[in-house]
């Protein structure tokens, strides 16, 4: 642990592993339990830096994959690095690419040394390793760099997800050996598939090194509510209990809520944003399509209780007027909203858990 | 001329029609000459309003046939007019939907009483006349609105633009006796397509009237720059100088100097928005795709003049990397900067009759 970064646990939950945290980056704290928006391709989509403060954000989430196929990490490092290409002065963290090159990329082949996939973009053959991902992401620049892992299929059988998750370790050591920035924390990713025993091994392995941060990775996609649960509530637990735990891809309430009350700080999640493209707005934990014949009438804001420039500005009516008609500015208003509406969301549990309150204020979401 | 609106003239041109003016609305000033951005439907297309205000923007553009159509004026009614709607304080203006009729909608069929079409939302038939279209601008609230009139198309005859322009004064009329608020302007419209006889009577015609002031149509589409240059340099000098002079549909850099030169005061245009959401920016006069391979990676700012939130915080390269990746926020950051550019050189231009350099300064576009 450099002096960049630290990670202070100022509550916990008399009843839970829920607590609340402070940790410390090169661009600024990030309050946890927090969400973090999503900005894949060096932009939260549709939102300038200024209005995605103003939504609350702290830290954000941008992608190695993606921005390594475009622009290119030359291209960010001739701008001054991720932060001042894409104009967001707060904490950032990269994923390492390894999500992405297993469930985006086509002619994926898998080797001890890495992966090699095919561009999207241009058909060229790329080789990504656990050195690659680790240069690319000391050349974007971000606060925290995830370590590339291998992230086996869902439907992958015990002995597939074994080798994957030994696999994964032997590449952490990898990108420990390659990572060269004080100024950057990298995080370790616990993988296992749904089988306990492997994430527990795994946590017993991650927890070798004095890692900056530890991720839940593989989760998100593919797996039953039940088992996402079961997998977070038994592993999340073994974390060490003074660094920043991150559980990735997920971001609904049910799910924020659980992890968090399982001792989870920080999380991601691309739903706020694609539902904003879809019409769609979050309202405490509902889905509303502002396309619906309810809403061209109704002249409330979204939500009278929310802080947001939307809700603050603008009618439903007028929202649901945007998207009948495709306006772009329907799916920024959007995503202002429920970008505001999940950090809103995760301080509102953080200060419950300040207060003692978090089991009885959040019932409804706990069980 | 009620006390809710007047227009002083500040400056005069020595060497040709220019003039500096504010035009007072219930909503605020409008300083004369300036570029009034598009929001057709009600949006600035991907703005907020408060993007759009620090664009420099003071008047803005509704359209009467789009918003009968969607959302329909109730529902803007229904929200306290259409300033509260889009959340705009500033003064708008809503054309009167003619032009939309006659160059947009199908089915179209013209008598004395109006025009009927066919909705392109639900196919039903529409009746839009000078009595109905003055109506919907009363029901909708803009600080500005205009007669509803004839436009011929630019292949009409002789005679059929004389019956358009005979017919658009008798609309006028009609528009006159049914607008029922002090707190709204009635702009009329002088018609008379390429016919330089019957522009000058369509003027004598209207200044029979005391409108509020006075705007030249038909002149952005299917017309050659030098018709259009023609049309506008003998009809505008013939407009009383006591009122503003809205030139419709023209935007830019040649044809706005072209046009100040010859007194108009006021313009609007879809081209600084529309541009943006093809990744073109507006650079002094120049267009810029900036797809193109030579912006990848240069790292300086659209404009280092121009005073925009894009070109203050944002490259080239971040630019050309959002167009390339399709990121709405490409679209967004575009749109501030080509509005601001025009709004920035309607700015100069006025600074520069007040110091009577007109002439001197835009030499390069008056000729």
């Amino acid at each position: 642990m450099t002096a960049n970064f630290s990670f202070q646990r100022l509550a916990k939950c008399s009843q839970t592993h829920a607590r609340v945290g402070i940790f410390s980056t090169p661009h600024g704290v990030v309050e946890t339990p927090r969400f973090m928006p999503v900005g894949t391709l060096a932009s939260v989509k549709t939102l300038t830096p200024s209005q995605l403060k103003d939504t609350g954000a702290q830290m954000i989430l941008s992608n190695t994959y993606h921005l390594h196929l475009q622009p290119g990490e030359d291209i960010v490092a001739g701008s001054g690095g991720l932060h001042k290409f894409m104009g967001w002065d707060g904490p950032i963290l990269t994923d390492s690419g390894g999500f992405q090159v297993f469930s985006l990329s086509k002619m994926r082949k898998v080797t001890e040394e890495g992966v090699t996939f095919r561009s999207p973009h241009d058909g060229k053959i790329i080789e990504l390793t656990p050195e690659r991902s680790i240069e690319i992401q000391n050349i974007l620049g971000a606060d925290v760099i995830m370590a590339f892992d291998e992230c086996p299929s869902h439907i992958s059988t015990y002995e597939e997800v074994e080798a994957a998750t030994a696999r994964t370790y032997r590449w952490l050591e990898r990108c420990i050996l390659s990572h060269k920035r004080l100024d950057q924390a990298l995080f370790g990713i616990v993988q296992g598939g749904i089988y306990l025993d492997l994430r527990s091994q795994a946590v017993v392995d991650l927890e070798k090194f004095d890692l900056h941060g530890y991720a839940i990775g593989g989760v998100s996609v593919g797996e039953e509510p039940d088992m996402i649960r079961k997998i977070v509530q038994d592993t999340a637990p073994l974390l060490p209990v003074n660094k920043p735990r991150y559980l990735m891809g997920v971001g609904t309430y049910k799910e924020m809520i659980m992890a968090i009350a399982s001792g989870m700080d920080i999380f991601d999640c691309v739903i706020p944003t694609r539902w904003a493209r879809h019409g769609t707005a979050m309202v405490k934990g509902e889905r509303w399509n502002l396309k619906n014949a309810q809403f061209r009438r109704d002249f409330s804001p979204i939500d009278a209780d929310c802080p947001c420039y939307t809700c603050q500005n603008f009618t439903r009516a007028y929202l649901s007027h945007l998207v009948r008609s495709q306006e772009i500015l329907a799916y920024t208003l959007l995503s202002i909203h429920n970008i505001t509406e999940l950090i809103q969301f995760t301080q509102k549990v953080r200060n419950s858990i300040l207060n003692d309150h978090f089991t009885k204020q959040f019932a409804q979401w706990l069980n």
